[in-house]
């Protein structure tokens, strides 16, 4: 029996057999063949094999994660039927006389190549779609079996070096019970796919792979972030009594769903959700959200091979309005730059991207970007309750500048006879240090406040949060993030606005009762987290945790602040 | 007559003929020659006239410079005097009988594409100086003059794309009377030496080298940012008279050099220095300096093939005390990562390195590399006015563990029968946003702050200064950052400590009113900028400056602030 540590990434009990999601040895001896003909036929069988296995992986993911996940299936499905591909594979194959192995890799590696070398992330990326593809193919050329963790059939826990997009996507929730990975933390995209999916997870346990053999029983602990290999029969039992309260107290958090959320003192709070996609929507009505706290625009911009129109925008924000009723969906315009790229907007390449030309800046530089979205949410506005919300804000100039263009569209839109909202309120995102410390010149312009923790936490520490060095920096409890919060509240208040918070730092179990205690009104985290949260808010004093005000924001140390509200919430 | 704009970088009035400072044409037909004795003739007399050259500038250098701008000439001499270069050039001019261009590049570029592809930034600045010298001997071969700047002879000022380390080390000041460059900002080496050679200078024109032609007459004003390429008469007449002024001006601020520092009424503070050698002291005290503020020992460390031993730091900073007698030396500890690496020390190449991985985080994990230096200052300290303080302390416990270490060194030193001051005070920069806000928790434990602009305002704007797309967000007036400041100062005070500043911001003539009015106790600049800080100083009422305080803390926008402190100072 090991135990291996690592970081709780999602939360759950599971219980299964090892799964290891690896690469098979696709190696072979390149030969010649005096049998083309056969070769040929090899290869034509490895495509349809793959073309059969791409289509139900496809079909799966489709259904169990929607449209936008299933796309990169199609675009592997694409590669596999493309002529210009395919031919000159079967042409080597007769005129070199050699085995479809060696004419697969070596036609496959010269597109990829061509590709990998363009000076275009889009063509970038097709390189590594003509690369996973030819490895399936050339796996059932080797008669290897490819990993699918979309084909497993029996209960287990996938135990991988890091996890794909294309891998999470194809996790099927009925089989797959738990995840365990090498590398990662809790904010990769592993991570942030397992807490969507609902299923228990541990990643960066450095050591996964290599102490876990297939079929080895497994314990995933998703709360502690610890995984048991070849557990005792006593632990087994332990694990399962775990795994049944956490079940039962994912029942009585179930039964929070459509009600408000109040203290135990009757002090109401919202709480939202972030979002991607109107896909998303579902998953926050199940899980009891109030409202949408942040959609992230970006999705609608990422992996295309050029700008979303007006007319597609339109349709993804009139369909999350309208799922939403009349809950409040806060939709933040595009936030691209940064580590975020935009594969055809040729963005500069930037020394220190996370202080760099992104967000609003790149926006108000590039107007024919900005405007088509203001009038795609102006034009959608009147299906729902629509609140703008502008990402970077740093001065205030540049939120008079965004949000002139904004209603010069929505003029311009009045006079081509649209309508639009008069309701929607114009607020900003605070993640800079310079707007939450001067958040009271801003209350006076501004709806609302969304605080986002995730980039305020780094330039306040001036610690990159992805920078495995630092990253012991990114301190959410920090007294200077908890004072620079509470003066956004307070500026807020003071104008009679409101304010939210839509970091990782909003549905975290220490920073909420700190947070509900400095006013915060608006809670925005994943949807999976928001019972959770409205149970464990129900059960906090907010006049009480508000009496610790002063004292949190004295301390000296993250530390002391979280040593002192597990001692007050206990 | 034209007129170009750009950024004032180094004040006064320069007025001469225009050098275009510009690489000849190097190019030349490769031939065999009949000859090859008469080539390595050549190639010999080229060398010979390069190293006279060089010997000269060197010598110049030196004595304009100090020892450590020459170094780069000592490599150069070097280079031309070394048999693994020259030989191979003399054999293949007579085993290939080619002429000596031929040979000198095609060896060159061989070095250098060798050194280049080192993956050891000090054999990559031994290919550029193999670079730099073969230009030289080259230009001789084919009769071109290389421009040295340091033999100019007659009064002119150059014209520049830009100007690199070693061509200001060159600019003799008794002719070059002010430059000209096409890139480059406020911060920018070019700018930095023009204010410490004090001679007038513009940067940033985007078209000088364009618009300019060798001979123009060329008017340079630094105060202004501006240059006029053949004024007309009246011009000329204009800007001698002030040039005039300037000069008079100049001379009435000379006369405060041993003069403390007061405002009008009454209220006393201190003028200092930020020195990066020992060389830099003399300035200091020739300009009025009445301490230094800021000591960057990164110096020590750069531009070497190994890390400063204990006795050669302990000797630069004895020097420093020594020469600058009872007068207060804060020395920063190394500063070392973001934008400035160290060649020897492999440190971690990042996505974010001003939010990575640097000054005490680097030495706080590097206790090899921190606790030399340490023993170095302690040992120093009893030679003068020691105080030390720490770069980049984002949280208390940074502030804990390093002094920490520094108690623990003063103890071995004391076991060891080694005196060291105990007087010294310990401090940090405050250039992090966190620390700037959480202030007054570090109040108690610091015997000082200096406040280091620079990165204070990179952080918290979340713009990276040297990123030309987002540089209009480095805003020292922006409200934010006067709250920080404020917030700093009023932590201090309230326990009794000091205050300072050592950022561009402390010697800009906007900021001095307002943070004179804040109660800034101590003004670190340019050794350049002392004397007319101390002369604006003597005429502002810090009581009338400190009753805006209030107005000016409240106000939204960076341009605001600019407009009230020009009306009310004027």
């Amino acid at each position: 029996m090991t135990n291996i540590q690592g970081i709780a990434a999602s939360q759950g009990i599971a219980i299964a057999k090892a799964y290891q999601l690896t690469t098979p040895d696709l190696s072979f001896e390149k030969k010649k063949t005096d049998n083309p003909q056969h070769e040929a036929e090899r290869l034509d069988n490895a495509l349809n094999i793959s073309k059969q296995e791409l289509e139900k992986i496809k079909a799966h993911t489709l259904k169990e994660l929607g449209e936008e996940h299933a796309e990169i299936f199609s675009a592997h499905l694409l590669v596999l039927s493309d002529p210009e591909l395919i031919n000159p594979i079967k042409d080597k194959i007769t005129s070199e006389k050699v085995i479809a192995e060696t004419a697969l890799e070596e036609t496959a590696n010269m597109f990829i190549d061509m590709f990998k070398n363009m000076d275009n992330e889009y063509m970038r990326e097709r390189a590594a779609d003509i690369q996973d593809v030819t490895k399936r193919v050339m796996s059932h050329l080797l008669g290897a079996s490819f990993p699918d963790p979309a084909l497993i059939d029996e209960e287990v826990v996938v135990i991988a070096n890091d996890l794909t997009p294309s891998d999470t996507a194809q996790l099927n929730r009925q089989f797959v019970k738990g995840f365990a990975t090498d590398i990662g933390g809790r904010t990769s995209h592993s991570a942030i796919m397992a807490r969507s999916l609902e299923i228990p997870a541990v990643v960066g346990t450095k050591e996964a792979t290599e102490t876990i053999n297939s079929d080895d029983m497994i314990i995933i602990d998703g709360n502690e972030g610890k995984v048991l290999v070849n557990p005792s029969e006593s632990e087994l039992a332990e694990y399962r009594r775990k795994q049944e309260e956490f079940e039962q107290q994912k029942e009585e958090w179930a039964k929070l769903k459509d009600e408000p959320t109040f203290s135990q003192d009757g002090e109401q709070v919202e709480l939202a959700a972030n979002i991607g996609t109107p896909d998303d929507v579902g998953g926050v009505l199940n899980n009891g959200g109030e409202g949408i706290g942040l959609y992230r625009t970006e999705f609608l911009y990422m992996g295309k091979s050029e700008l979303p129109t007006e007319e597609e925008q339109f349709e993804a924000y009139k369909s999350v309005l309208e799922q939403m009723g009349d809950k409040p969906v806060v939709v933040r315009t595009l936030d691209i730059g940064g580590d975020k790229e935009l594969d055809y907007m040729d963005l500069p390449k930037e020394l220190n991207p996370f202080l760099g030309f992104r967000a609003i800046r790149f926006c108000l530089e590039n107007e024919d970007v900005f405007r088509p979205q203001l009038r795609a949410l102006l034009r959608a506005s009147v299906h729902g309750t629509l609140k703008i919300m502008f990402p970077m804000i740093a001065t205030l100039e540049e939120f008079r500048q965004a949000k002139a263009i904004l209603l010069d569209e929505k003029e311009k839109l009045a006079s081509e006879g649209i309508k639009t909202s008069d309701n929607i309120e114009v607020g900003i995102m605070v993640e800079i240090p310079s707007t939450a410390v001067i958040a009271k010149q801003f209350a006076k312009e501004v709806d609302f406040f969304s605080i986002g923790t995730n980039d305020l936490i780094q330039y306040t520490m001036a610690a990159d949060r992805m920078n495995e060095q630092v990253s012991y920096l990114y301190q959410p409890y920090h007294p200077a993030i908890l004072n620079l919060v509470n003066n956004v509240i307070e500026a807020a208040h003071s104008e009679g606005k409101w304010a939210g918070m839509c970091g990782e730092m909003a549905g975290d179990s220490i920073a909420i009762p700190i947070l509900l205690g400095l006013g915060l009104d608006e809670f925005s985290m994943s949807a999976t987290s928001i019972l959770q949260a409205r149970s464990q808010i129900s059960g906090l004093s907010k006049e009480k945790m508000a009496s610790y005000k002063d004292k949190l924001l004295s301390m000296g140390t993250a530390e002391e602040v979280v040593e002192f509200v597990k001692e007050k919430t206990n």
